[in-house]
């Protein structure tokens, strides 16, 4: 009887399982529990015009694939995006693949024969644009904030709150600080003459913007996810232009290519996208899910950021104290 | 035809193509270069006593699915390892299943049914030997040179070799040090009273042991593998045994499973399992493979972890001056 005991509490799970989640003192807040108790007016609306729904062929049992990309809101990478919408409206993906699944890195998709025509139009966008830079004077008070800092951060206290402003974390093995902005993970570095400089961070779902070796020819017709650790040495390498919230799974469980760099072999390999739509010129008849973000400036948020740092669900015995900004994902949800 | 050589750049990669690599000046030397130009006395030979071979069932096209992992040297979790090597004598895995694939975390497999005896003589293992606990005097040297590091680890300098030691990496996040140790990644901890204490790192591929709520109820029987962003806050938290150094894809690139945590919800789901054993005490009529890795204490895993830190290849524009202990993968590869 004690194995069977024994068997039946390992196999609950490594961790956070929900039913230790109910035991819990309503003190010792899980991350889950409080994202479901966050308050209505902490949800923000996903425009549906900020939606990419990519549909791939129905898998091998005849399941539907579909996979819902956010696109990054201004002042971030909008020239890529603004290719991607007329992309997305010349219905340039349909009848594209799903041609590279690299394990512990990315899947990639777009024209696997090289030879399609991109539409008119696609702006060029150049290096400059990985990156917003802007007076610090903009940011004054957070800049204050993160000196104010100085001692939590030397004993490795990672992050803290603003009041009326957005949860940031140290920078981790880099020399930048990270944090939150409507919604996304952005690092930052503060440059001379009173500059800061911002990126988005390639957490696990990123979207980006494939290139060749010259910093200016990704126009946005080649994407990729990543389905690993957060590969950083790409951060303002590449542009980001969202992220994947719903269907990620339909990619990162792909077979892995068996080619350099992760590209299928053979043609038959390559996984066909049937159609890739912008939410809001999607026909109407169907009803499509519409969705929310916590908002990363909300109370909420910074009580969910800190109790993925540093866990008191019964199953912890030693909190971190700290975690890393991918190791944050912001909570996305379908709406009622 | 701009567009054209336009596709092909951008389907070439988004990041370290191998063409690029060749056509890297020499003494922009990429991450892989350095791994393949390592001399031969810098590779250490896994003893097969050191390799867990798993077999799946093949797959829907009748492929073999087999899994190695590298079981971990002393002074880490050996009591859970010593059980481990005796479920796999009793042949107790034979028959079990992959039960849970959970997106960007972990697969994990063992009994589903809970109910099948675990052999005799198995070690109960407590929650101090998720840590190692050492004198700091017996690590002088390396200390010393944290110290030393003062000025750097300010600037974002986040490595420094030791001309006899390890690679170290700050603690990113954590209030911890990273370090890699006889091929594994560590963190290490400055306690009071001149103690240290290490413990292995939730790295991509690094496999656990799952465990009830209560710390000591992890025999080794159930076991699981991280497949997405280093979940760190399982660091000191759960034991490490090890780590998949060939076949994660056949583990990485199963379905997700739909039930809470991941778990598969029908039993016809799960994968199964044919076989587990020490590859010592595998029959030898067939050869099989023999692995070495990239001694972590050697000068080219230092040249290895600044290149992966610090990316020089063509592609990039702006290296990143620091990675991520889990963006530096030690170097594993068969045995030619």
């Amino acid at each position: 009887m004690k194995k069977l005991a024994l068997a039946a509490a390992i196999a609950a799970s490594i961790a956070f399982p929900a039913a230790a989640q109910k035991e819990a003192k309503e003190t010792f807040t899980s991350p889950n529990e409080i994202v479901d108790k966050a308050p209505a007016k902490d949800w923000v609306t996903i425009a549906e015009s900020d939606l990419l729904v990519m549909d791939l062929a129905p898998d091998r049992d005849g399941k539907a694939r579909r996979v819902v990309i956010q696109l990054m809101p201004a002042p971030f990478s909008q020239g890529w995006i603004g290719n991607i919408r007329k992309l997305a409206a010349a219905k340039w993906w349909d009848g594209t693949s799903v041609n590279r699944v690299q394990d512990n890195y990315v899947v990639q998709w777009g024209d696997a024969t090289e030879k399609k025509a991109l539409p008119d139009g696609l702006k060029v966008m150049e290096e400059r644009e990985y990156e917003v830079v802007k007076p610090t004077k903009m940011m004054k008070s957070k800049i204050a904030r993160f000196f104010d800092w100085g001692e939590n951060h030397e004993a490795g206290t990672i992050f803290s709150q603003y009041k009326a402003g957005s949860v940031v974390l140290h920078g981790g093995s880099y020399s930048f600080l990270n944090l939150f902005e409507q919604g996304f993970p952005i690092s930052m570095q503060l440059e001379q003459h009173f500059k800061q400089s911002s990126a988005p961070v390639h957490c696990y779902g990123m979207v980006g913007v494939g290139r060749g070796y010259s910093p200016d020819t990704g126009s946005g017709a080649e994407l990729y996810t990543v389905i690993g650790h957060a590969p950083r040495h790409l951060d303002r390498n590449i542009a980001l232009v969202g992220r994947v919230i719903e269907g990620i799974e339909h990619l990162s469980s792909l077979p892995r290519g068996t080619g350099p760099l992760g590209f299928y072999e053979k043609a038959e390999q390559r996984v066909p996208i049937t159609s890739v739509r912008i939410q809001s010129r999607m026909p109407t008849d169907k009803p499509l899910p519409s969705y929310e973000y916590l908002s990363t400036e909300s109370e909420a948020f910074a009580r969910y950021a800190d109790a993925r740092a540093n866990r008191r669900d019964p199953f912890f015995i030693k909190p971190a104290g700290g975690a890393d900004i991918c190791n944050i994902p912001v909570p996305v949800r379908r709406k009622k």
